[in-house]
């Protein structure tokens, strides 16, 4: 099968869109963006065409070397193998390790819990206590664990897997009113990351489907 | 640091556990069992100690090697990265991307949302429903990807991550009373992977933790 340039489909808010958008910019890799739109007309997720896609109606999905990829981790895991430079794990399999807990602690941990299709189900009145508890109660255990593995980053001096995790989760807090003072070792990690560029090129605010109010 | 026999953190129903020990099982890893009893004097996940090894609070923890690894899709990484016989992913990427989109669909998008901590807060007279929900959602998704990606096996006709997620999140489906008649492929697969020894031996019906009464 013919390989064009990789199509990201994604929306700009999507904490998970924005983890494999900064693994494609780590890395180099020239793309295209398809905008999916999780609100507007009813959640652009839910079409024929994007089910057919993606069955789970969730960004972000990654057409690449002629196959489609979806949940994020599982894409930055293939970009890995298939583009091992820079790197995004560590060698050592023993931190490896690490930055896949910490990442897995936040993609499977908190963001869920928190995204808009459980959110939808709480009711409104409940929705941002909702979406507080998980993020405070995985970041209660994130603080702790970082504590013994970070060095500059989330483990070590390296940016890795965890990190392209940590970032978007925690613009996830700020947009919940998330109090961030309890967790000073996160919020460090945060401000050391969002200054490089590929952070910053892949920022929600700076997004193809961006709106002009959102820009910065 | 002195490495003895890995000790299991871990309980007989949790899905997450069982994943784990299904790996151990497979890989032929002996270890020995510490139960954490998730409901008993209100959760033992909570006291002092355990949270000390899993700020998270959640089992399943293994103490390999000297350290101390939680999330169950991290933990069966490491198994496969220092004891890779059998592989527990196969070696060609595109097929390890199925792989671990499979094994992130149920450990990230099914299983967080029906969990115990979820559901209790969740309005007692909805948790059923909550967690029916959760799981059909899924499973929609997961039985369409599986009739392109699946052989015997989840991905093609080798055991693989992806089986030792679905078949813990199986038993979940159905101690939730979700109808699994929309889902043959599921259920074909399911019933494949329960007669191999791995997944016998390491059944909640069978461990060390299994109150009497739900033992076979």
């Amino acid at each position: 099968m013919q390989a064009g340039k990789p199509i990201l489909y994604s929306y700009f808010r999507s904490s998970c869109s924005w983890r494999v958008r900064i693994a494609l910019a780590l890395k180099g890799i020239d793309y295209e963006t398809v905008p999916i739109n999780l609100i507007k007309d009813g959640g652009q997720q839910f079409s024929k065409d994007f089910q057919a896609l993606n069955p789970m109606k969730q960004v972000p999905a990654l057409k690449i070397d002629g196959i489609t990829i979806h949940q994020s981790l599982a894409i930055i895991e293939y970009l890995e193998e298939t583009r091992p430079t820079p790197r995004l794990l560590p060698q050592d399999p023993k931190k490896r390790a690490s930055v896949r807990m910490i990442s897995d602690l936040i993609a499977g941990g908190i963001q869920p819990l928190q995204n808009l299709s459980v959110l939808k189900q709480v009711r409104e009145e409940m929705q941002l206590t909702w979406a507080q508890n998980a993020i405070t109660s995985g970041f209660n255990a994130l603080e702790q664990i970082l504590q013994s593995t970070a060095g500059i980053y989330c483990v070590g001096d390296e940016v890795t897997m965890a990190d392209l995790c940590l970032v978007p989760q925690v613009a996830n807090a700020e947009r919940f009113k998330v109090d961030l003072t309890p967790y000073p070792t996160i919020s460090s990690i945060n401000k050391r990351l969002l200054v490089l560029e590929a952070f910053q090129v892949s920022h929600p605010c700076r997004q193809p489907d961006t709106p002009t109010e959102l820009r910065a």
